[in-house]
């Protein structure tokens, strides 16, 4: 076996990076569930430990022999576990989707001479790092990303069902979302601007404003950037009447004596709601626009994506999606090849021709395949 | 003066019904909220009393004196007021509209020789005894009975205000609608069936079932009977996705050991949203529906009352329909007219011709005018 790996959280997607990198590394699952280590057990060779890993005490002592960590724990738990595994010493993937803006931690994991790459999935992620591999060879004017991840049974009223944490998809339609427009940083609020928009084996779903520019906002000069979440039709206009009517509020309420954060209560009865059934097919759906000047012409990159649950191994699509880009930065990091210091986003990682290459192939060889397409416009 | 009343409750309908009231009686008006009496004592004449009406003992001192007791508590409330009522052996006018089925305490008020009228106001109320009217005089084959109060402005998404208390609301969204059709009891969902319906002066609304009949279950032999409320269009999508994702449920969630009913959190967050502000104009709007043979001919009766905000006293018009078809029955109780014993339904009322009439007349004076029109079929 080749380097010690330690993941912390093994939910949906935690499970499926743990399995995957199980394959070629030696590999510790950490998760607060007991439950959720059981399902890893029936893999001989992965070792698993219940841990609390809210307390930097036991993120120490759970990554004290790794080679390196992954981070796969929900978003309001990703800052300060990141910064643990910072002060551990220890090289780190992350895909927690924090609020907090990572760079804040760029000094003291340079200070470690660690390297955390972040955001690492799907979108952010694979958006950032095609979006790095092009900003490296042509003068970008246009970036636009359309992002979902989807049951494919349409159950009325959500049509939705959450493989991360509900607290953290709720947290997408409340936090405002920022976008580039002819070089300016535009605030709109989540979920506005809707459209319809076709995908050839989807049909049509709606994209909206979401907050998911994130990094690229700061380190790419791109006068256009814009990042859209998709969802069935519908959808939206609920969430939108949940949120105005005060269900999504952090602020509590006073019912005889108990008080409660209505975003706490909506979580929970949403959660069950939004569960994903065993053995329930979801899809991801991605489509990835670049336009700018290349040697000269004016050129357009279309990215599509279209993947699948996997059927042979009861794998959901939004795991393998999100899972295998953290994987592909993960065998970089632990191979040596990417050793950049600091905190990383994503984009970084598609700078380099041979990184680029070496991630979309381990996607590839797992059936995640990015299909392209070049115009000359 | 003449005769005493004391009024339970002193909310939007109860102020109205006992400002109504105090121009011919001696009126005592009670409530747990100081604010709601100061909001009376504007009008030198009333008597005002601050008191916790979910105490028996409160009920029977607040009511000592009173030849006649108006109820006007929330429903939840009703039951045991009414019942408290009765113990006291004081005759009453009810528009609490409590779940519970009233018949149970007809024995009991017969015992005690008192006159209880209930479910006393627009709907059920007026509905109730104009068909108790035409029952009299025809063979009736089909009532329907469309009603809604509604805030002229219409804002997103709820469209709507709530005049009574927003649990009650909320309860006529839950319980199961109960309507008789070719002779058989249908239990339907609550908001199921929804159709578009045009009104004269308002537009389209939508209309859907509701548990509206009440004692005309039991009261009336009559083949087809429903009754459905109206909204305007939307509303009710709205209303269903809430109650299928759990937020009107009465099970109580625990969150991190607080207990919550989720009916709670959403009766106080829509309670807020729902709030009519002062000087907020509404309106009702009713269409009453009687077939029937009449003398040996099919014919049908349509009434029609479009019911508007009355700026000069700034009463809502909510409070104006079923406060003052309360204080119609409130005058034929205190005049002895009506001497019925035991839990009367408002169809009770419309049996007698001169009774009937009385009631219309009183409405008319007050400017709440039910347009009536006659078919031969």
């Amino acid at each position: 076996m080749g380097a010690k790996i330690t993941v912390l959280g093994a939910g949906l997607v935690g499970k499926a990076i743990i399995e995957d990198l199980s394959k070629e590394y030696s590999v510790t699952g950490v998760d607060i569930h007991q439950e959720a280590l059981d399902q890893l057990a029936a893999n001989g060779h992965i070792r698993t430990i219940q841990a609390d890993l809210s307390r930097g005490d036991n993120v120490a002592a759970v990554t004290e022999d790794a080679d390196l960590v992954v981070g796969a724990l929900p978003g309001f738990m990703g800052y300060n576990t990141v910064k643990n595994v910072i002060m551990a010493g220890k090289n780190m993937v992350d895909i927690s989707f924090f609020p907090q803006d990572p760079l804040t931690l760029d000094e003291m994991a340079k200070e470690k001479g660690v390297t955390v790459v972040m955001d690492c999935g799907v979108a952010p992620g694979m958006s950032n790092i095609i979006l790095g591999h092009h900003n490296a060879s042509m003068e970008v004017g246009r970036f636009e990303c359309l992002v979902g991840g989807l049951p494919f049974k349409r159950e009325w009223p959500w049509q939705y069902k959450a493989v991360f944490s509900p607290v953290d998809v709720i947290e997408e339609y409340v936090r405002p979302a920022r976008y580039v427009q002819n070089g300016h940083l535009v605030v709109r609020e989540a979920l506005s601007d809707p459209e319809l928009v076709e995908f050839e084996r989807i049909g049509t779903l709606e994209a909206w404003n979401s907050d998911g520019l994130r990094t690229l906002i700061q380190t790419m000069k791109i006068p256009n950037m814009i990042e859209k979440t998709l969802r069935y039709p519908g959808t939206i206009e609920y969430l939108r009447v949940l949120r105005e009517s005060g269900f999504f509020s952090e602020q509590e309420v006073d019912l005889g004596g108990k008080r409660v954060r209505p975003l706490d209560l909506s979580a929970r009865l949403l959660s069950d709601m939004w569960k994903l059934k065993p053995g329930e097919e979801d899809f991801t759906v991605m489509r990835v626009t670049i336009e700018g000047k290349e040697e000269g012409t004016r050129t357009r990159y279309v990215y599509n994506l279209f993947d699948r649950y996997d059927r042979a191994t009861g794998t959901i699509s939004m795991a393998r999606t999100t899972g295998y880009t953290c994987t592909a930065a993960a065998r970089l990091l632990a191979s040596g090849s990417f050793a950049r210091k600091g905190l990383c986003p994503p984009e970084t990682l598609g700078e380099n021709q041979a990184h680029y290459l070496r991630i979309i192939a381990h996607l590839m060889e797992r059936g995640v395949v990015y299909e392209s397409n070049k115009t000359i416009l």
